[in-house]
């Protein structure tokens, strides 16, 4: 088959299936409620974190040049780099372009041939894709099921082993049993790394994230994104003095590849700021997040994110456009996008908009859902 | 052997072999002259490419909240392609947060299991963790040989195939014989990737790059970095309209990634501005870059990199110490970052600093290199 005939035909697969995905650019004065994105304390448009971007970009120029090896290292790194790891009680941290990197980079440079990855079956692409790349044994277990990882180590057969998870998981916004999880560990010498995207900044104390209230746990690796709750981009891996300088020598997607950018670096250090400042931030995302999932008779999350069910890809997306004709723009995830297959809403709970936007827009989802959840 | 004893042998012998790599960050004020980014046309701190980040920053916010499939797309980064596209005549274009997701998002979206990669021995690791990553045969055929790729397409068997380079090569600074290599795959029905990351800015027409030279060339991908000339950050895809539609529904470090941040997207289209309105701004890295090689005794690069090769690791960093004293800023590439294990100096050529900085440097730079380049 040709190239051209392959992607053609790849793309009436997609649409037989009513797969077919594509892309919708929305201006800066767009006049909807975001309860889609990732920017849970609304931090991305504060005032101090607009302010904070546009004049390290200002001050520094608009992209870092090079390499962090190279010359893309600059003191607004170094600090941000203090700074979270003193925010999330870790030894120390690393940088990376995006959370996507920081994961690539956490698990490729850490194993290889010899190692044993035991991977939660709901596990972001990222980490599905470091596993791979990292050419270690995997094994798959069922989703926050210990036991089943209990085994798994207990069968590495001498390899080093790590588990990966999720603090928050990001499409059903449940959480780990990340104590229990870092006992298995320690006790077969396994490292856990744990993905806070959806935790940093919603969870534990102050918004700390899961893993800070493990306190030391040294068996612990903590990955990080600076493009959800910190409102800006990037990634960042977390732990001991050792695993980051094994990072700064060996993780690839760390080593060669261009600095983050002055804006978002700096960005990312002014809501970590208001994050610590502003404990009332995560209080307030969560307290709309139980009402939220009350009112649509949803499992309540353990964080920012509501998943609710459709019966399919194509009632998802009609409840979807429902909720954009209200003025409120929510998530609509569908295969490969969900880790059991079902077709779903994603709505974000956000502590940046009004009391009054807030509770018009739980009416208005509340109609639509109930709408949609009953057609097949 | 437990992850702790791991992690410090690692240590241990990476410092043995003279190969241990720290960070330095560096201020915004710093007095050197910097001859090791890839800011190839100094546009990061051009005052116009500055306030472009820096009002995107002000008018969008810090981030962009959610992957381009979700609500990150907005009107910047579909102008920044129409642009993209345009400037190098290409039909349609993909904006990716960093090169490296770029990359991996092109080859892992085309090649699966039943795909063949024809990649050159010297092309980038985010190419070689892409074709890993995609699972696709791979064979891996000496520099710039084109028989070796003709004889790897005639034995494909049936397998879709995709023929991997660089159009100016990172380290060396060579080009690829692009037209030979595009006629090769039409003749097989290949596909060419060409990653244009040190092509873009300072080869071919106007700085439009080495896959502009070859035409419509519908069998040609092409891939870019926003992080170099362009002095942002950021990747993008170039190529078909069928192509970018399959990247947008397949590509999972496009689809499970946050949109790259309004900063970078505004400055990379300022740039790209600048850029069309300059053609004398590639002209000017051509005549420096082949001044400062016949001035070093070195071979004259296709673009703006020039590569000196070193005795010894620990003499590279000596002469990368020595040029450092006398205020210019080069790189110092050691294994794994080189790709025939020699140790070497990359100094890039830069279009933003003065005719007097320029000639400074270079009489620095000749006396540096001399001094070091005979001691083993
Ligand atoms: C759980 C999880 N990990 C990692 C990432 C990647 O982070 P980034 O978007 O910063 O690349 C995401 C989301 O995009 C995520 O949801
Ligand atoms: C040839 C090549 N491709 C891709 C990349 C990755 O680009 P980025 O730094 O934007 O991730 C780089 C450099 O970093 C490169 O040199």
């Amino acid at each position: 088959m040709s190239w051209a005939e392959w992607l053609a035909e790849q793309r009436c697969s997609r649409e037989r299936a009513g797969l077919q995905r594509t892309l919708r650019p929305r201006s800066a004065s767009e006049d909807v409620v975001d309860l889609a994105s990732n920017d849970y304390l609304g931090l991305s448009t504060h005032p101090v974190v607009r302010a904070a971007a546009s004049d390290a970009a200002m001050a520094w120029g608009a992209g870092s040049g090079a390499s962090r090896l190279v010359s893309g290292t600059t003191t607004l790194h170094g600090e941000l780099e203090a700074e979270l790891a003193g925010f999330t009680g870790r030894d120390s941290a690393l940088v990376l372009s995006t959370g996507y990197h920081a994961n690539l980079s956490a698990v490729t440079a850490l194993a290889d041939r010899d190692a044993l990855i035991v991977s939660d079956a709901h596990v972001h692409a990222s980490l599905i894709d470091a596993a791979r790349l990292s050419r270690a044994r995997i094994e798959v277990v069922a989703h926050n099921d210990v036991d089943a990882v209990r085994s798994a180590l207990a069968q590495a057969g001498g390899r080093r082993a790590i588990v990966l998870t999720e603090s928050v998981y990001s499409v059903l916004g449940d959480a780990a049993p990340l104590p229990e999880l870092a006992e298995v560990c320690a006790e077969h010498d396994a490292l856990l790394l744990v993905d806070e995207a959806h935790g940093l900044g919603v969870v534990g104390d102050g918004g700390r994230g899961l893993v800070a209230g493990l306190g030391e746990a040294p068996q612990v690796v903590m990955t990080a994104t600076l493009s959800k709750s910190l409102g800006a981009m990037g990634g960042a891996v977390l732990g001991s003095d050792a695993l980051i300088d094994h990072l700064i020598n060996r993780a690839r997607p760390f080593i060669y590849d261009t600095a983050l950018a002055p804006a978002p670096t700096a960005a990312a250090r002014a809501a970590l700021h208001l994050l610590r400042d502003r404990p009332d931030l995560p209080q307030q995302v969560h307290r709309r997040a139980s009402q939220l999932a009350d009112r649509l008779r949803v499992a309540r999350s353990a964080g920012a994110v509501l998943s609710v069910p459709m019966p399919s890809p194509q009632v998802a997306l009609a409840a979807q456009a429902a909720a954009r004709e209200a003025g409120i723009r929510i998530g609509c995830f569908r295969p490969p996008s969900v880790p059991d297959g079902v077709s779903r809403l994603r709505i974000t709970t956000q502590a940046g908009i009004t009391d009054d936007q807030w509770a018009r827009a739980v009416e208005q989802l509340a109609r639509v859902v109930e709408q949609h959840r009953g057609t097949p």
